[in-house]
């Protein structure tokens, strides 16, 4: 960290801080500019409360130099991550392979559940989504099918090959969700939820982890390190949009994140353009830029009846409307040269 | 809710608009306008998923009209609700006195727990916060004492009487943190985990519920219907800064929301200025200003020594300015007809 | 506009309401619902202040109906408008072919104007940009060099026959500028800077409208409809990043504005990624994803010394990046049935 | 400023770098840490262009150290500045006297102005705002009485012995506005418009100028350097609310700019509750809590008939709201050592 010290910092107070950072079994070098003076603190600071710092009389600001977290991060490995979904060699997600995970918002009941698993299935989808457990702002509306949910998506796994990506929303969910899911997501609302992170953690599935509703890069990749430093490495991040300004969409998708997480980490990226627009309309657009713009994944909402979808009608598209999109990625992965 | 037709939908749109909002078991009245038919639906619609709606074509959007909650709204009780936190009489927030709780952001040992506690006191304070479980962005950050915490926390009151409002994460933790605590604190990472809103809602010990990082006033006060709508009726809501592109501060301190929540809810409103700036250098003067903006109670991290705090030094003020706050926001309260 | 009545509203207030209504000269549809009665305004409303009616006593809310730009809505024209920059045929935006502006952030001087303008014409760029007068947040940064830059600009076309698209800050540039520029630039700053965007409408050049800081699409629009109102029907729409809570970029590229734009206007839309990101190593791929998400041109940073550059280096590219992202654009496009 | 190099980068990108600053006419530390190098520079880079060097091979990234503001610093001037408006000698603004300024948002009509203005200065006020320029994001709207308007405020003054405060939109329009007006605003809309800085900057007359809808505090005071390096040193920073996603306000009122924008510098601060809220039933809880987190002024829209107003009737309140509020701020203003 670099300390900068207040414009008219007495030389006590310079001395103040540099005792504090030996304290820290940390080394100083300070440096006494023109107008400020600066304390660059040498050593591995990563794990300091540098807020404490901030405190000390005569200091402007502490800046951050080294990234907090360290698993997540490529300087630890350079190589890109692929995780695989499920038993089935084809549904990856990292490598040159696009992998594509559809489906209906909420697992409503048998016949809707198959009819759209067939249907992406069909047109290449190699994961099913459906929620069995759903996260709803209000307490009032449907909360999911539960563990009846979660047999459907195991009947579905069965009759159509898809790994099974399902939400587990809390800590004493998690050693039922196993049983049934190939792979664990962590939903937006819940990426702070630490204790679900360590519980996920401590499992030997791959987790989707989706990004916080206003969280920042670095925070999202804290969030995969708190799993990942439990010894479950299979971590996949997922852009869903983040909370702005804007009100013609549910969210703003953020593409600029998918090479900025590539930069910064190994974890394969998954963009998620149904929740990062809320608009039926504009999610086509958004599955070909993200290809374009290098994302290892999508997640996408589809449903056969989206009048009648008791979740998320406004941003499903129709099993025609994913067929159409699935032939349009293609020819643009291919000009990246990536498959779907 | 307003159902909004495109310009140039066709009659056989509005009439399947009409025959949906029929099978929901609700009344329509369409209006033809110069430019767009609108159909204004008729009944409670509260709790039907309108994004279906949105999904229908030849429907431009779907405007809610009716608020979605139901038990934390001033339309249900026009008297303002008072929460009483543990057995001290005087230690209430929503009546004509304000309630002021303060400490430490964490729990960190006996000395510095009960100097501080013992201080706050002394100054006015009613209630004691401290966190035994903490949530951390980053796993390897100090995660909080745990129940040692807790037992620390119940001998601070014991020793004081001030009541004790402390932090609790998880499900599985509510049963051991209701043990100790007069007031169950919900953070803003976690105003939406639902599992944990429900397991608050159903003990019987008043909540302070955090704003989320990026709530809406809808989703908090859905937030606090969750923990209503199981039975616990004891909600104090709180406004801790929300996040937007400021960098100045940690968090952009809304304090419109003071008033804006107290004419939605009859639930009392708490402010945060320590989390809601992240300055120990802003912090007396958003005091100040929450009073006067009509809150009806603060609450403030106060550490003995922010040199050495092992979280949030940077936003915590000390003891003496502790009790020149004090001083001021009496002033103010007594100006707007309210004591502190 | 619907106007929501508060619960609890009198019959006398409604009727208070139906009178405004009328003195605007408009009829009104009274909805009584279970809940809450709703006035439906009927007629053309879209310059009314609907603000005014926010303030009467029993309203609780005013929901506008009708887009409040005409001109620049596809309900006006269904047709994508195509704009032509200068007199190379093949310098268009909005048909087919995608347009490539590029250039410099600012004309430095003759050799680096040249230089870099011959780079982006051999890589298949139409337009050149380049800055002569620039809006700096700083007084004490280089401001442009004024109308010398205009002559190098010229110069740069005389030899490249690339269309020049440039910067206009104020009113009594506007004469100066169009002697110089095919294409009147309206910078982010000055989106809603209400008297240039009059003065460009006044001229019959295209302009480039950027998108404002933090502009909604619905006041992005409004803009366009101030230069179109008054003649000048040749505008380009250009997003180029939102203003939100990231840090890792210096804005965020919203480019789910593209399609959602092209569907509430005929405008062609073009994207900035330079700006939209403000860092050179995301540039690429912002740049292949706005094609693959429909942009109908692009408009990027080059210099051919970022190091050296008065402004701007870190989102600027080489030449050598720019012709390599040239390439994987042109296969992009190819895959969305379009050219560069 | 402070580069901080890759992890990985090696000593000829140091050693680039070194060279980089040298030729700055800068010095630099060089120092070599556990996992990074970073390159303290040394001496006044605050008028460099720091995103060049962050263009660098092996850069990570550029830490600015100064405040790249001068003269609106407090470091330059410890004494807090106190603007005269007019001549009446109570009508300051940065004393210890609160100056209120009040009108409406347009001036209207002779009635209109004169009855609001008589009544704002009966309750306390010393200054009177009005609109006779009007920047309206729809070009369909009311634009303001233009010279009219401004001839009535005169007369308004003449009646009232009011400061005038009125908007001026474009360099063009200064001339005939200083003739009119004792104080000259400058919108939120143009916080950035740099031509009109300038000439504001050229004359002699205090301005009040607006925070942009999303300017981050240090572009705020580079705005108003702008003025000041032009030899203006008349101006009075207002707070007036930023954007965020916050739905149930026009924008969110950031009370915690005041005393951060009090420390970083010594010009006034003014805030403007009317659009800062945009809600008439928020306004007065926000004078309040403003006059308590130390304004040095108030702004705010006063309309004798705000459902017949022609712009911002939701946000305006009547002349006894005014009085009742005024009352309300004189008890408050007292509790913390201030006068209105």
């Amino acid at each position: 960290m670099i300390v900068v010290m207040k414009q008219g910092s007495t030389p006590q107070q310079v001395e103040h801080v540099v005792q504090l950072v030996r304290e820290m079994g940390l080394k100083e070098n300070v440096i006494v500019g023109e107008e400020r003076t600066v304390v660059a603190v040498i050593g591995n600071d990563r794990f300091k409360d540098r807020t404490a710092m901030e405190s000390v009389a005569g200091v402007e600001k502490v800046v951050p130099i080294l990234a907090p977290y360290k698993m997540a991060s490529r300087e630890i490995k350079k190589e890109r991550s692929v995780v695989q979904m499920g038993s089935d060699p084809l549904a990856t997600v990292g490598g040159k392979k696009i992998g594509i995970i559809a489906g209906p918002c909420s697992v409503e009941n048998k016949t809707q559940l198959l009819e759209i698993a067939h249907a992406v299935k069909e047109h290449g989808a190699v994961g099913l989504r459906g929620g069995a457990f759903k996260p709803r702002t209000n307490p009032y509306s449907f909360q999911g099918m539960g563990e009846k949910g979660l047999e459907l998506l195991a009947l579905a796994r069965q009759e159509t090959g898809l790994a099974v990506v399902t939400e587990v929303m809390a800590v004493d969910q998690v050693e039922l969700v196993v049983k049934y899911a190939d792979v664990l997501q962590v939903g937006a609302r819940n990426m702070q939820n630490f204790n679900l992170l360590n519980a996920v953690g401590d499992q030997r599935k791959p987790v989707l982890l989706k990004r916080g509703l206003s969280a920042t890069l670095e925070e999202f990749l804290l969030a995969a390190e708190y799993i990942m430093s439990r010894g479950n490495h299979q971590v996949m991040l997922c852009e869903r949009g983040i909370r702005t300004y804007e009100e013609y969409v549910r969210n703003t998708l953020a593409l600029a994140a998918v090479p900025a997480l590539q930069r910064a980490s190994h974890l394969p990226v998954v963009v998620d353009p149904s929740q990062g627009t809320g608009k039926n309309y504009l999610v086509d657009s958004m599955c070909r830029a993200s290809v374009a713009a290098g994302a290892d994944g999508l997640i996408i909402e589809v449903h056969n009846d989206p009048e009648h979808a008791l979740t998320d009608g406004a941003q499903s598209i129709t099993p025609e409307q994913f067929a159409s999109m699935m032939k349009a990625i293609k020819r643009i992965a291919a000009a990246v040269d990536r498959e779907v």
